[in-house]
């Protein structure tokens, strides 16, 4: 790339002081707790403080199904955040953090790309503001609580082989998926069965994302259950009073954090739930706390729109009691060739029929988002390879279903490249058509949400379950917790529970494996395949080319 | 105690800035990175600025061995300092960061007491400005390039049961300490025993804590050896290529952390390595930048004088080039009556006997500090049962070793408390009477470094090795690593490996348990007793009163 790499391009870039960028939208500097000089949390004195103020307009970014050849959802995210601010609009936009475990494994970072980026990048990639730290620790806590608990007489009666609760740590460790803990004779307690899952997919990251406040985030971790007793009954982390250190742990972390773009507008970077065990959105306070100071907040949810949306949807909208004017599906045309059945390699050569073809895929997912009472654009990410011919089969297919495509060239132009985006958008929200909806309602029994995400968003024949999932099910109404949304957790790649099924899929069985509580996030993880919640490192990871040059600038990281 | 507890006081005090902290030793806004309002880390651009800058005078505070009475060395640090600078001096305090995991195990916190306190003393016990977080993520990134390594083929050919690298959590979890990891079959990799340490127990503390910058911590960092070959060759991180990416996750949290004493005073607190298992002082980068910003650093090194000054000389000062200008020996007349023989119930009834008995612990300390070529003097932390008789004796048996005891009383005063000491350490200071040589030279052999340091400090008859020790130091010559001073890994309470036995024992042999090599922080710690490098929680442990309050503020921390 002649323009340079993304740390490049972050580097050049003129970054303002956080205290200006705040005053943009109206936070004064005493509001802020710096980390940094263009890093900052807001406080949740000032947070009290803007409660009364009207709220903006939502606007979700999702995209089509994913495949190997990209989307760009976050540079879409950004690049929409800066167009609204070009065209005169307050637009703040609000995104998940990054995990730190990735970073050193596969090459990439998540704070956009090209001229659409959040900055300081290296910063964000790294450990930011600490947030997962706290996380980790406030997890890591409860686990050495219950063991403790354990070793000093276990007066709960906890069923050793029933704990549920893992450790965690930001990094890919394959080996410490599974372990035996506790060995080493009487001094370290009982030897028991355990693991540790990545950072992100902690439980307590999903809670943190949700809690509306202090109080609500301590209330959800004394729900968590952390393990059963021999007759089954649960144990939750207030029952070994572990809720009260774990929100002094995770006090700070809580407060939004303020960062910027390349073109030094506002952006919220907070929370960052693993989207295939949890929801996958930022933090519902950073995206109510956007929605007090902006006419409009840019977010995005993980994986494609039958995922990543309908989470966004179902738990954290009807949650937060929030509700967006429209959403933005980020297509590219190579990905969309893919879904039409062209290779990855051969994605370069135009192929109009292909990109026809892949549009069922976008089309459903304007129709999916439809459903839920919400408008839809599409965004085409544009690459250079793209042709005119190609890009206009996008826009007849938007036009097919109602709306429209815009092609959009942030990553090269900056905000600058999504004006006739970030214009519709504005006019969409305008005429005021959205009209939110969940897909189900909560009193509806937990089976049968699941089948209706099935049938109506993966359009699936039907679901299959086990024995023990349809005890599962009941189970868990008879234990109260009926009233929880659904967590689907399921293949991004397809519509369907087979990843190698492109396109837009119709008539499949979505078989469901497990069941799993989440009390204080407060929904039921539904299991669709494998969840991979500790990833490993690749055989080179980049982590080896990790380091930081002869100026002390960081080398290899993206 | 009227006055309040500690975070009661803490809470009364009037911060400043930051900014206007580091003005008073000269150091500019933009020369900070703030954490907050009251905390900051100083540039290394800055720290590059003032290295032609000539160097202030160093004063250690240690202490008689410890009692369960306590002593209160953190507490006479910030006492002292404070007092230096009610004087008119320009002072600066360096202490060690306090960790997180014993926080939520035994109550107390570690930003000293009372008056003496150094603030905001809730952050500075929490997550402070995340440098522990950081060593824990560097030091388990390179654990789990480690099995990486392994799993995807182990070409460097390293012996599963050899590996020497554990992995870290800053939380006191017995379950961890002995664990099998990488169960659960091929996905996850080779079987084998491992277990975690506290993270102020990890060798990436120890190099942290005594790199002069950030090449030198890479290089270090480089050198650890984390396993060997069957054929016992060694391994190091940077055979793993990880060396660059720890430097990398590491950068920001070498940069000093300045705060603020209740007094408004400045305050470097940056790094802490476990006393027991490394050198237990504070960073060779926070100490070498408070001597060029100040005319006086008054620091503090872990333990008693045996142990901490020991190592803070041979280990410390000799790697940073430093030399301490004058000791203080911190002592109370409750611990001097433990060590006279008093039981821990009976210390408030005046035992005049019982002082003069335990200043025989005091004396030998004096002694010791002595041998170093620093002159010593004595700092009675006051307690409000202590009667004058008490302590004109203290202050006989200084005067008996050639220096003088002043009664201190910063607990209740503040630097008030502690005028006299000031003035004496400066007139003790002035008469620059220290001429600071370590104990033994590089040259000489391991095994004659440990027996000089048990028969010149210990005061024993002797050592014992087994025969797989004299073999230990024998392979450790060959190895190259014969330049490397030692580090005691001794009980803190008596000068025998026999914690019972208080006063000042002689003759007594000091039996080595086993060797370890720290190749990275270059010194070889010799073990002479258990070791607990992961503690365990209490039965009801102190997280189960930490909560917020419903103003918000931390309940139950102190």
């Amino acid at each position: 790339m002649s323009q340079g790499s993304d740390i490049e391009i972050a580097r050049r870039a003129k970054l303002k002081p956080i205290t200006d960028i705040a005053a943009k939208i109206g936070i004064p500097a005493d509001a802020l707790v710096p980390y940094g000089w263009t890093k900052a949390k807001v406080s949740f004195d000032y947070l009290d403080n803007i409660q009364s103020f009207s709220d903006g307009n939502l606007i979700l970014v999702t995209a089509i199904s994913p495949t190997p050849a990209g989307e760009g959802k976050t540079t879409t995210t950004v690049g929409l955040g800066d167009g609204l601010n070009r065209i005169g609009k307050k637009a703040i936009m609000a995104l998940r953090e990054p995990s730190l475990g990735p970073c050193f494994g596969m090459k990439g970072g998540a704070a956009g790309g090209g001229y659409a980026q959040v900055v300081p990048m290296e910063d964000i990639n790294l450990h930011f503001t600490g947030d997962f730290h706290a996380i980790t620790a406030a997890n890591n806590l409860l686990a050495a609580m219950i063991d403790n608990h354990i070793y000093w007489g276990n007066a709960l009666g906890i069923d050793q082989r029933r704990v549920a609760w893992k450790r965690v740590l930001d990094v890919n460790d394959r080996a410490l998926r599974q372990i035996v803990n506790s060995l080493g004779g009487v001094a370290n307690g009982y030897p028991r069965e355990s693991g540790f899952d990545i950072t992100v997919a902690s439980e307590v990251m999903a809670v943190f994302c949700l809690a509306k406040n202090l109080k609500d985030l301590e209330e959800r971790l004394g729900n968590i259950i952390v393990a059963y007793t021999r007759d089954k009954k649960p144990i939750r982390a207030r029952d070994l009073k572990a809720d009260g250190a774990m929100t002094v742990l995770l006090k700070d972390a809580l407060q939004p954090n303020l960062v910027q773009t390349l073109e030094n507008n506002p952006v919220f970077i907070h929370g960052g739930p693993f989207a295939n065990i949890a929801h996958g959105c930022n933090s519902v306070l950073a995206t109510t706390t956007a929605l007090k100071l902006a006419d409009y907040v840019v977010t995005e949810a993980g994986f494609g729109a039958d995922l990543g949306a309908e989470k966004f949807f179902d738990i954290k909208c009807r949650k937060a009691g929030i509700a967006p004017s429209v959403v933005v599906i980020v297509a590219t045309v190579r990905a969309l060739k893919m879904h039409g059945g062209v290779a990855k390699d051969n994605l370069k050569a135009e192929n109009v029929e292909a990109v026809i073809k892949g549009c069922e895929n976008l089309k459903r997912h304007i129709e999916n988002v439809n459903k839920f009472g919400v408008p839809a654009v599409v965004a085409v990410n544009k690459f250079i390879a793209d042709t005119d011919a190609e890009i206009a089969e996008v826009q007849k297919a938007a036009e097919s279903m109602g709306t429209r495509a815009f092609s959009c060239t942030h990553w090269s132009d900056g905000g600058k490249g999504t004006e006739a985006l970030a214009h519709h958008v504005v006019k969409v929200i305008d005429e005021g058509k959205a009209s939110f909806k969940p897909l189900y309602p909560v009193e509806m029994k937990l089976r049968d949400k699941v089948k209706t995400i099935a049938q109506e968003i993966y359009r699936a024949a039907d679901i299959a379950c086990d024995a023990s999932v349809e005890t599962q099910f009941k189970d868990f109404e008879a234990g109260g917790f009926g009233h929880f949304p659904v967590c689907m957790a399921k293949t991004q790649y397809s519509f369907s529970t087979d990843p190698g099924k492109r396109g837009a899929p119709t008539g499949h069985v979505v078989p469901i494996r497990e069941l799993r509580l989440s009390a204080g996030a407060e929904f039921i993880v539904v299991v669709t395949g494998e969840i991979m919640t500790m990833p490993g490192l690749p055989k080179a990871p980049s982590a080896e080319q990790i380091r930081l040059d002869a100026e002390g600038k960081i080398e290899g990281l993206f």
